[in-house]
């Protein structure tokens, strides 16, 4: 199976089950439905479940028990883009080619509906097949942390404050480590942490996912420069106007284009040192520095 | 122990534990900590620890066992309001007499101060004391439900969306059971869980809750109208002004008040019927509708 009917097969597996999920909610506030909905369900490359699937079924766990995982790690990021779009954040008008949250909706709409998929992502995690309760607590304490202040958000805040200013790589690492890193890291080890794997290996995978993010990121910032609004599917140019700090800005292109070659032969290199069949990783990671959105 | 000297070091406890909670978050986004603090530690009546820790003492569970539960809960409070009180939402510029989180700090930071209070609510909810993974599951389920589009969220969209419009009796009761109600179900509810008593007690508590969380709701619109600026801690009259259904708009003052007592009323009898010495529960429910904020 290629890379892409591997993706193509996780990407519709999830997206019946997060429409499953948001059929069984109770018919309550419909609008905020629609718009829980419309930030959940309208495209997206679906990353973090690949990453929980994949990493899941190479350590012997069925996609059945990896829905819940998945579902938890695609609800949190999902609620991220509607807050970061919103006209107090990034303020931003249009998401995989789409209007985003706020402007289909109205700007309360979007933030309930980003609270509500927060709580909707620890509903999730609670119908995680786990046998004990230190097994429960360990995938609890990882999701939450990668969610909030230690992570995600954090690092959302290090990126507000961070516009403008000059950062050094190292700041900007810790930017993206925290604001979108955590979760990626959080989307192997929640499958980690449920199949029980040695801490040799545990920590292997998350050396893998710390480098699979940045690579991530130090991409994203070449396609903001590089790719065109149409193919990207959000604004192009975006970073540059907003005086955001990046690794083309810090380091030119074509250092930038290295770094990210770098970050995924050592993700590579991480996958290599265990005994399972890593190859839906491996094609991840090297897809991740030649898409093109 | 009267019910002022109960509440008093309840109150100092959670004060003391989510105060500490802070202080152990990585040194990363100090704004953004500082407003999760604001939103979090100033003042607040304290009533949803309160209830964690009079139900779960009464049941035997050790006040410390009871820390990260009702943390869990203030903290889905305290996000709760900082989202309230956004210019996009209820757009209040006063809170227990402070000024609001996007007040204090700015729209973005209360965004994400909210969001980082709702994952450490779920990060302090993975600190239960709790043998079996079934429990915590229950635990999980019953939090995330109770915050998320099938409560709290869900109620505060049903609350928006009724604004202007002529609600009845049961509509009007449909908002609160989910705006407020299920989050001080939950607070009763969670201790019961973790302590592990029979199905028909559980149920008992449940309704107790109910009632208690609806007669707060009555009382807290009898005090919109009859209470002034400086005692309430927050804006008198707004809910006139936002032309909000309320109860008294509804029954008339005097009938919400009857109402608020046959709340009460109905609340204590389950509380009677259970083999426990409910006294701290009794005396809260009693002083719902003599408070004067």
């Amino acid at each position: 199976m290629t890379l892409q009917d591997q993706q193509q097969h996780f990407r519709q597996r999830i997206d019946n089950y997060l429409g499953q999920c948001l059929d069984q909610q109770p018919a309550l506030a419909p609008r905020l439905l629609g718009a829980m909905r419309h930030g959940l369900l309208l495209g997206g490359k679906r990353v973090r479940p690949f990453l929980v699937y994949s990493t899941g079924t190479m350590l012997g766990l069925a996609e059945e028990a990896l829905d819940p995982l998945a579902a938890a790690v695609e609800s949190i990021h999902a609620y991220s883009l509607i807050h970061d779009d919103l006209p107090a954040m990034d303020d931003d008008e249009l998401r995989r080619g789409q209007p985003t949250v706020h402007v289909a909706f109205d700007e309360a709409t979007a933030i309930l509906a980003g609270d509500a998929l927060q709580a909707l992502a620890f509903e999730e995690l609670a119908k995680a097949q786990v046998a004990d309760a230190a097994t429960f607590k360990a995938l609890l304490l990882l999701l939450s942390r990668a969610a909030g202040f230690a992570g995600m958000v954090g690092g959302q805040a290090l990126d507000i404050a961070a516009t403008g200013q000059a950062l050094d790589l190292k700041a900007l690492e810790q930017v993206h480590a925290h604001k979108t890193g955590a979760l990626i890291r959080a989307s192997v080890l929640l499958p980690a942490l449920a199949a029980g794997i040695s801490d040799a290996q545990y920590q292997s995978l998350a050396t893998f996912a710390e480098k699979l993010g940045l690579a991530f990121q130090v991409q994203d910032d070449i396609l903001d420069i590089t790719a065109d609004t149409q193919v990207l599917g959000k604004t192009q140019g975006k970073d540059q106007r907003d005086d955001k700090a990046t690794y083309p800005a810090l380091l030119g292109l074509n250092q930038a284009k290295t770094m990210a070659q770098s970050l995924v032969d050592e993700a590579l290199s991480c996958l290599a040192s265990l005994p399972y069949n890593s190859e839906h990783l491996a094609a991840l990671a090297r897809y991740v520095i030649t898409r093109e959105r």
